[in-house]
Formats: C-alpha cells, sequence, structure tokens
C-alpha cells in the first residue's frame, strides 16, 4: 500500500456549500456589494487571449503595496489568498509537535493547518463576557510554544489588540523562540493595525487579504508582510506561479485608483454602525466590533432564523458548538444592504 | 531564534524574468497567441463586482471537466495551477526520507518540491541519443522508492510513453509500495494518454493542466486525477478556495465549447510539424517530440543566438547545463508564428 501523510490522512475537511450566488451573502465576511462598477470595468477592459495565456508576474502589484504599507517589495510574499499565506507561514515557522496557540473562537483555518501540518492546537478561551484575558494569552506562552497567532481584529468577536498588548505578547513569544503572526484581515475597518512593530521586533509576520474590505475574494490575493529575511524563507516556499494575472491586475487596479481604499472602509463602517444600532433598537444583545461583522443573539433558535433568512433570500453564518452557539454573525455591507437585512429579520425573528 | 524549517531554508529558488508581455513567448511552453477572443469575450462579460467579490466555487468545472475525461467529480483534486497539484501530491503521497525517481532532464519543479518537503530527488539519466531506457527506470525503484514521476509527453525531450511501459514502471513501483505520478501537461498534442491505468490500479495519479493547449497560464488551474480515494486526501489538504473565480469560468467556457480542445491542439501541433520541417531543411539538428516544444541545436552559442532572438523580441529557452546544454527549446504556436521565428532566426544564426 502507498504511503499516506499520517496529518492529512487524519484530516477531516468540511467545504462551504456552493450555490450562493443568488443571494445576498451575509455569511463569509465578504463585501456583498463588491468593488465599484468603474472599477471593476477597467479589469474587463485589461482580459484578452494574451492577458489569459501569459503566467503571471508579480512585482508590480508586489512594489505598489509595499508601498501603501510603507516597507520594501523584498518583505512581502504575495499569496492565492490569505489563506495559502497562513499555509507558508506555519508550514515554514511552526515546529512539527509544538504548539501553536490561538485564543478561541477565531479563525478555524488555524486549526485546520495544524492538523495538516502535525502541530498541536492550543487555545486560551475568551470570558464569558466575550473578552480575551491578555495575562491568561501571556502565561500560555511557553517552551513548547512555536507560534502565537493574533487575530486583529479577531473573527468573530471582532475585538482588537492594543499595541501595549502585542508587545507584550511578542516579547513573551521572541523569550521562548515563537513567531508570532498578526493576522489583519479586517484591519482596514478600524485602522488598528501593527504593522510598525516589524521595524522593532524579528519574529513577527503581518497577514493581509484582499478579499475583505478590497472585495476582491473571488480572485484570490493575500499578502505576508514581515523582515526581509521571514519574507525570503516564505517566497522560497512559494509556488512559482502563485497569484494570477486576473488578482494581480485588480489589485493594481485598487492600488491606483486613489480614495478607493477609505471609500470601501466607510461605505462598510457604515453599514456596519447602522445594523448595530437597529439591532439593538430592537432588543438584541449584540457584539459590536471593529471589523465588517456583527454577531446577536436571535430571540428564536439560530438555526431556524438562518434557514429562515435563507428562505428569504440572505444567508447568515451560525455557529455549531462553543462560545457563539445560538448566536448570528453578520458580514456588513453598505446601508442599503443593512436596511434590507433588518427588514426581513423583523419578518423572521418575531 | 525562531524555528525555520531546514527544507525551506536550504532551497534556493530562481524566478522567472519578469516583463515578458512586449515579446513573442516561446520560452515557457505557454501558448503565445492564446484562446479565440470570441471565446474569452464570454469572460470579459461575466467580469461584475460580485464575480469579483464572491468566494470561489469549483463545483461546475469538476464535474464538467470529470465528464470530458469519463471520470467521476470526487476523484479530481482542482488545483492552483498544477504547480500545487505536484506540491500536494507529494507532500501527500511522498514518505519524507525516500526517494522521488525521475528521469533526468524533466520539469524542474520536481527537483524543487523534493528539496522543500526534504524527499531525496534520485535520477535516471537519458542515453546520449536522446532516449530513455525503461529497464534503467524500472531497475532504479527499490524499496527505497515512495514516489515516481512520469512525465508525459516528457518536458524537455518531448517523448511518450508507452502504455505497456507505464505498466512495468506501475507494477514495479506497486511492488515496493510506491505511487505513479503521470504529469500529463502536454498530453493534448499527442493523445497519448495514460488515463484509463487509473481504474486498473491504485497507486496512479495523473496530473492536468489549463497552462499548456488551453492556453490559460495566466489564471492557473491544474487537475490531479485518481481513484476517489486518492483524490479525497489531496481535497484534505487543498485550501478551502484553492482555485479562483476568473480561472474556474474561463475553464467552464472552454469545456463548454465544442470542438474547441481539438482546434487549439491542431494548430499548435501544426506550427510544430511546420517549424520542425524548417528547421531540419536549414540543417539544424533537431530533438522532435510530441508535445508543444521542439528543441534544435543553434550553429553559433545558444546563449548568443537566445539574446540576439530576445533583442529582436523573441523568448527561448536555453540550458544551463546537463544533456541539452548548448540547445534551443522552443515552444511552438500557429504557423505564421513560426514563419516569424524562422525569418527572425534566419537572421541572428546564420
Amino acid at each position: 500500500m502507498y504511503y499516506v501523510n499520517e496529518n492529512v490522512k487524519n484530516t477531516t475537511r468540511i467545504f462551504p456549500d456552493q450555490g450562493r450566488e443568488p443571494y445576498v451573502r451575509l455569511d463569509m465576511n465578504e463585501n456583498p456589494i463588491g468593488l465599484p462598477v468603474e472599477v471593476v470595468d477597467k479589469l474587463r477592459d485589461c482580459i484578452t487571449p494574451e492577458f489569459i495565456s501569459r503566467y503571471p508576474e508579480p512585482d508590480i502589484v508586489a512594489e505598489k503595496y509595499a508601498k501603501l504599507v510603507g516597507v520594501n517589495p523584498d518583505q512581502l510574499c504575495l499569496t492565492n489568498g490569505s489563506d495559502n499565506a497562513i499555509r507558508y507561514v506555519m508550514q515554514t515557522f511552526a515546529e512539527p509537535g509544538k504548539d501553536v496557540l490561538t485564543v478561541r473562537p477565531t479563525f478555524e483555518m488555524y486549526m485546520v493547518n495544524c492538523w495538516l501540518l502535525g502541530l498541536n492546537h492550543k487555545t486560551v478561551e475568551y470570558d464569558d463576557d466575550f473578552t480575551i484575558s491578555i495575562d491568561k494569552l501571556v502565561a500560555a506562552i511557553d517552551d513548547n510554544t512555536t507560534m502565537v497567532i493574533l487575530v486583529n481584529p479577531n473573527n468573530p468577536l471582532g475585538n482588537t489588540y492594543s499595541e501595549e498588548d502585542v508587545r507584550t505578547i511578542v516579547e513573551a513569544a521572541r523569550a521562548h523562540d515563537a513567531m508570532v503572526v498578526i493576522d489583519e484581515a479586517y484591519h482596514y475597518f478600524t485602522k488598528n493595525t501593527h504593522i510598525k512593530l516589524i521595524d522593532e521586533y524579528d519574529n513577527i509576520i503581518v497577514l493581509r487579504t484582499f478579499s475583505k474590505c478590497l472585495s476582491m475574494a473571488g480572485l484570490r490575493l493575500g499578502v505576508a508582510i514581515s523582515n526581509s529575511q521571514v519574507a525570503h524563507y516564505l517566497n522560497s516556499l512559494r509556488l512559482t506561479f502563485e497569484v494570477n494575472t486576473a488578482a494581480l491586475k485588480m489589485a493594481e487596479i485598487i492600488l491606483d485608483t486613489p480614495g478607493l481604499i477609505d471609500e470601501l472602509a466607510r461605505i462598510q463602517i457604515e453599514g456596519r454602525t447602522y445594523v448595530e444600532d437597529e439591532l439593538k433598537k430592537a432588543g438584541y444583545e449584540v457584539i459590536e466590533g471593529e471589523s465588517n461583522f456583527v454577531s446577536f443573539k436571535p430571540n428564536r433558535d439560530a438555526t431556524e432564523v438562518s434557514d429562515a433568512l435563507k428562505d428569504a433570500g440572505i444567508l447568515v453564518k451560525t455557529f455549531g458548538g462553543g462560545l457563539l452557539k445560538g448566536w448570528i454573525r453578520i458580514n456588513t455591507g453598505s446601508v442599503e444592504v443593512m436596511k434590507d437585512f433588518i427588514t426581513t429579520l423583523a419578518k423572521v425573528d418575531r
């Protein structure tokens, strides 16, 4: 019998439902309306047979993105979504058999990648008031820790980590030779970013994505940002043709459009503020956060409400277990999209 | 100091030159002209803000591709180019520390993935007459062999493996618990495929790509095809959002266009036949093959000829060492593209 990698063999994956196109998609933290049409039209105009047939070239986007975040291009690794940045970071800098420390709940792909790569997933639980204790997190870092993950803001709670908290964690990790990953998939909605700390500490990797605020989840582009030595190792592991031409061109167009990123964030933050207020006015318990999603506790059973919303054309996220069991998370969109959601919710969750 | 994976640390990568757009690209086995405009226009018409912002869904393409090759969708894993299919196959089914056996020369990413994954790359050399001995290949399979790679047709030699040869190799590999990968990136140009053998043997994985004959190297889509158990393991390892929406939609359009694949192959085979004849008429030694590339021995130094061709707007492939040192490989395109190449070559390689 042929050999099978034990970690892969023992990993059970659950892939998202398909056929989401006809729905208003508030379940996966996408931007439900997407980029402005005139921006997307610029990509359309690039689609030619040669554009499709030519192998992708990432350097132009690497240069423009490096400029945006104030680093050198050799401090970046562009990846097939931050999905793959997470994989590469864990494959390169987490030592098999040791602990990867995350809070719980957090983005579940950290757990899945622990399984796939033979790492032990160690968790620190949120308190019942939906806050996370930095003291507990720091206390959990020990000689068996190989990596600490901070999603900032965290998904699905929406809390951010202060600079002081991050410094404390990074220094504790460093004392135990552990790498710290700061996943800033949602930072655009808060402006809370710790990217400047990569100049001070050698054990920080910041992850970014073009899937959330920048509204191109379909095309797949993530970025790992660190010092040039760390980025060099990640680029040693990446595929020769890691990011496709369409994602690179769309990113280039976004980066070349003055004010677009701020405007995308503004629209979604406005929608978030609106929906938080409306949910509270309607008497719901709400977990507000600094991201593009909001969680609330429905009056009826969460799965029933979710099903009823789906019947009415809206997808939302529920949780099978854990701290947010019984809650519903929605990602926000424009105020208009949120108004439609509130109207529909009022009908299905009396 | 933080941990770094030793295999990644010890791997030195060389990425392709960028800025290839203005050139006639005969260096990387792309289709230099690409898909028909009317086919690409159908992708253009799909590019909307929601198309870009929505996470990709692979099932439709998996179903259509499975139908094309006569297997069930659960026998496939769609990947971010066959680049990533190779990675996943080796990560899942090649046991670290053991031998991955390839002929030499062959597609160099097999060597790079051996480095990255801690595998020993064992090679069987071509003979000086550019043929490969199946006896030598079979003799090299032993208890330390974990995987055998057959690129069919092989790049850069262009030879194919007969069904009898493949059966002999697969049975030898099976006797030593080794997996056999048949990389059919170039099979469209020969119709020599061994995909039917996956029904007979449990230790075969066939790899395909949409980058070569199907002319979408920029968008990234590869496929691993095997029995459903092997495909299940590969799907356990793949990213949640492995293939982007643009690649999936372009593939769907190609698969929905009757006769297109045959026509793409026909144009490139016609160009290959033309350029082989012209090179031989001009007195060149030529390695003919059953693929979309041809190698020839220039009159002058290969690097000088390559540089002169580049100055004249044409990119070709040279080899730093090994069996084809001093040779030039060109991929073929339409007869028209090949005519321009022959005219330019006549000027720079008198």
